[in-house]
């Protein structure tokens, strides 16, 4: 790839380029580039420019501004030590104490560049190549995960993915469910990990799956790590009842991507003390300091809790409105005679649609969907880690996602339903 | 380290804790910690807050926050390319283009979370373990170098750092010129790096010199890597003339923190296509995007130009005047008995003082500065790389911070200036 120059066995994977999130990117990209208007974009995983919370960053930022003191220019203008700024790690904290019981202070959290970057620090922390000359990795208890994981493995491919039941839970609907019979979390596990909401299904683990997986990774002496960019305190875009879980063997991830504010790149990671100490000292090296702005945004906003009435209020109502609607829309459009099931619809920002029998790959029908002008994400690619063995289920889903207007999400799915139609020759 | 919990030998590398930059800034986070007004802080590299460039920072959020389309939202709600902001790097490369004739596009350009992360993803990149077993290092021409660098190799140690000719200029003074004589580029050489203006020392090499180092490096088949943070045609803080060096074999990396936006984490690599595709591919893996606050901010300073008034007309010619103050100061309060030697100041924000012959380490000395409540640091951390024989110089700097106000530099001046007296028993 490079101009004459050698990569790096570190840089060949990683900035070799041909990943399969970067193919996704470039697609979406270049999708996005050739026109807004021509593309029915059910693709990205960019939340909704909700007005209401717009409103709320344009306020926080003209006070900013208007503050008699250097709030302004010190956000701008200041390197923050590395853990992230102490106000935002005392009002983060305090949150979670409040709203949780947890007992949790600042030197339980570490502020990183999104959650994308936190991942990449805890899994690269935790597992690849050992110093004592093992190699250890991470166990994803539920396949499908996501996709942004896939690649982060610094010197070797990081993950074991576990299959999951397949519950049917009513007519065309479904639900994935840990398989506990097949978990085992051997010498060779660094971790487990999994997102909930689940990107890219929807799923809400259950709280008895969380504490039964939180009991086996104390067992086992790994941490778990959840990953909880869709879920409470914030942004609640999580449609049933659920416990948010940590403990002292648990690795939290929280994001503001998902609130409105992704473009500030701004995560923090709830761990035990010498977790937290590990990332802290990791983003000094890697960064020197994260960027300020997500956390001079909101650091009132976890004093004053008005974080919890936004995600309550009107962040979590709009995106169940929008589940609600992508549901109704796929239910009268997917034709009846295919053998079609949509995920359980509990949290994030996608449907999770299974064309069981599918005949052709979800990467073909994908390829089918772009030419007609509608983008989604195929399904083979959050499968990564199940191992060789031939497993159909893996290339018949599609990621669908529904934070765009009403308009785009009926088009879609109609040319969606079109497809799937002729694809299995119905 | 971990709770129980092993570390991988990244993590141990990287997450361990204990890196020299981690100690140093743990000492200046506990002295900022402990009251701004009792300590005399001379160690950071903390950009000053010039009045008048807080001022465009301010006016340029109040025409993001007022204008009628959707630029601010978009700032903050929706994920940038990996790349960076196709506005920005357009505007990036058409003020290169304008300002000094390269041949530059955006496809030469990647944004960066910072200058650290973009040294963290070149040298890894290209430098470490190498696909067929070998080892490559980067070399560089003149230590002492960055401190920042130094902890940068994910698996190794990465670096070779040759002893510089020590030239006299005058009385107490002195300039580092790079020993071609000594510089082999050998097949285990991956890229050879500098800082211009050097941190710590603020040299400037002379066009000379890096023209010779860029032949050097295209005959040896390796990038030169030259770290722009100080210089043209942002923010130069550069007190000389001196020529901005690019072409097909160079990699420069521009930032907008010393320009006075540490808080945005925002820099930009430009450098052949490949190894610009390159970054943007790591930045992918590694944090999804980059934050876009810092480009939002400065987009339309790079269309007008406005950017190099600024740097010319207000930040260059203020670190002038404290650069000039501050070897006022030296020579005022430092004992004309002892043996000490400045380094030229043309550019950055430190003074770089030798003290030849000092009895104890430069470590021991910051050591009794910082009990009497003075910060600088100790120019040992900056030799990294030197091998293992003996050089006494490595043990006799100092770096010293002239951005603060005078005052601080007096008082700090004076309390070094007795403690060498002191260390030299006069």
């Amino acid at each position: 790839m490079s101009a004459g120059f050698p990569l790096s066995t570190i840089g060949t994977r990683i900035g070799g380029g041909g990943t399969s999130i970067e193919l996704l990117m470039h697609d979406l990209g270049e999708a996005l580039g050739s026109g807004r208007d021509t593309i029915l974009m059910l693709g990205g995983g960019n939340p909704a420019a909700i007005p209401e919370v717009i409103e709320v960053w344009r306020r926080r930022m003209q006070e900013l501004l208007d503050d008699e003191g250097a709030t302004f220019s010190r956000m701008l203008g200041d390197y923050d030590p590395p853990r992230g700024s102490p106000a935002f790690l005392e009002a983060m904290a305090g949150l979670l104490r409040r709203e949780f019981g947890w007992e949790v202070t600042p030197d339980n959290l570490a502020v990183t560049a999104g959650g994308q970057t936190a991942f990449f620090l805890l899994f690269n922390l935790l597992a690849g190549d050992m110093p004592d000359g093992s190699r250890r990795k991470v166990l994803l208890p539920m396949a499908p995960e996501y996709i942004g994981y896939c690649d982060l493995g610094l010197t070797m491919p990081l993950f074991e993915a576990k299959r999951p039941r397949i519950e049917h839970t009513g007519p065309h609907r479904f639900k994935y469910r840990v398989d506990f019979d097949s978990l085992d979390i051997g010498p060779d596990v660094a971790l487990v990990c999994a997102s909930r909401p689940t990107n890219p299904t929807g799923n809400v683990m259950t709280d008895d799956e969380v504490r039964r997986l939180a009991k086996r990774c104390r067992e086992a002496g790994v941490p778990l790590v959840l990953d909880n960019a869709y879920g409470t305190p914030f942004p609640q875009i999580i449609f049933r009842e659920a416990t948010p879980y940590w403990d002292d063997n648990t690795i939290l991830t929280l994001s503001l991507s998902k609130l409105g504010l992704p473009g500030t790149r701004t995560a923090v990671v709830v761990a035990p003390p010498e977790i937290a100490r590990s990332i802290q000292a990791m983003t000094s090296i890697t960064g020197l300091a994260n960027n300020n702005v997500g956390q001079a945004i909101i650091t009132p906003l976890l004093e004053s809790g008005e974080i919890i009435r936004l995600s309550r209020e009107v962040i979590q109502p709009f995106y169940k409105k929008k589940a609600a609607h992508a549901l109704k829309v796929a239910a009268a459009t997917l034709p009846d005679n295919i053998d079609y099931h949509l995920h359980e619809s509990e949290g994030a920002l996608f449907l999770w649609l299974w064309l069981r029998g599918l005949p052709i790959s979800s990467r073909e029908f994908y390829e089918r969907l772009k030419a007609r002008g509608v983008l989604v994400l195929p399904g083979e690619f959050f499968f990564y880690g199940v191992g060789e063995e031939d497993w159909p289920h893996s290339r018949e889903c599609l990621r669908i996602s529904f934070s765009m207007d009403r308009e785009t999400v009926e088009r879609g799915f109609e040319i969606i339903a079109d497809e799937a139609a002729k694809a299995f020759g119905r």
